[in-house]
């Protein structure tokens, strides 16, 4: 399952860069297949393991503030893995271009 | 902590009525405050009991098709609650009208 | 069309409902069908009529603060309307209730 | 301005890789900077450019289905530009890591 996932603490300024730092410090010490983007993060793994995470850095980012907002996309496709790479290959693929590896 | 989330089991269609009924039947099921909109479902709890009833709806959709989406947002104000009602309150208050009950 | 979004203004505290209740103003006076719940407002038109109206929702938001995040889903199905009462009711018939009218 | 969007035509089937790619070359055609990722595309732009390209995504998906739902997510502050790799290096200047150029 992949899950994109954005948090928020509110009232902490225009510029958040610290805050998420620590949320992808959790990301990583997960041990999750995971990507970092501008507008979120994305994890791979089952249902369990993706919420704990989100939970952990759910939880990271009320330290800083009583008011947390999140955004989670999940795409489950039962028996595939591999797929934060996966699939960008299989649009590629489709506009006929060589995969990168 | 309110939760609204939409699910939507992929390859079934283009009128999925029955599915999503499914899903609300869970949410009712559940107990928790909640509210149905033509976009989506809010629910009112803590985390693990938000989160289970996600994942109960979640699996329900998957008996319907292998690639299940979602996508939730939370908002999650520590010590507050009756947010679902609340909140639109609090809207109304500060458009000067009279609050409904 | 259906959108439904949530915006909101960063840094300006934790409770938001003075600058979302001038944003709600903004939906009532477009003059389209909408519903303003907890966690977001949906309204309905066409592309340009809705994206009007996010639009300036989200200018409005921009005069309290230089940061300013939005989501938005969107579930346009041709032909249709009367869509924010209208999917309601098809779960509600799903489910074998009496449609409230 | 960011804004990560995913775009579903309904009723496809499972696997929407030949549809991705069309707005995957919209997306590119545009000249705007942007970032494929597995879970969507995030593009930069003002509000115009930015809403043009997910409008005629959005077109293209509903060449193949009636119905098509979106997701989008906004980020925009005023007066930064280059922000799809400036965001992902702040974070890393704050896990105090050498950013990548």
């Amino acid at each position: 399952m992949l899950a994109f996932f954005s948090i928020v603490p509110m009232g902490e300024g225009l510029s958040l860069g610290p805050q998420v730092a620590e949320a992808i410090k959790i990301v990583e010490d997960s041990g999750l297949d995971h990507q970092v983007t501008a507008m979120g993060t994305t994890i791979e793994g089952d249902w369990d393991e993706v919420m704990s995470v989100i939970k952990e850095c759910f939880d990271a980012m009320h330290v800083h503030s009583e008011r947390v907002t999140c955004v989670v996309k999940i795409d489950d496709h039962t028996g595939r893995s591999g797929r934060i790479g996966g699939k960008v290959a299989s649009v590629e693929t489709a506009l006929g271009r060589e995969v990168r590896k």
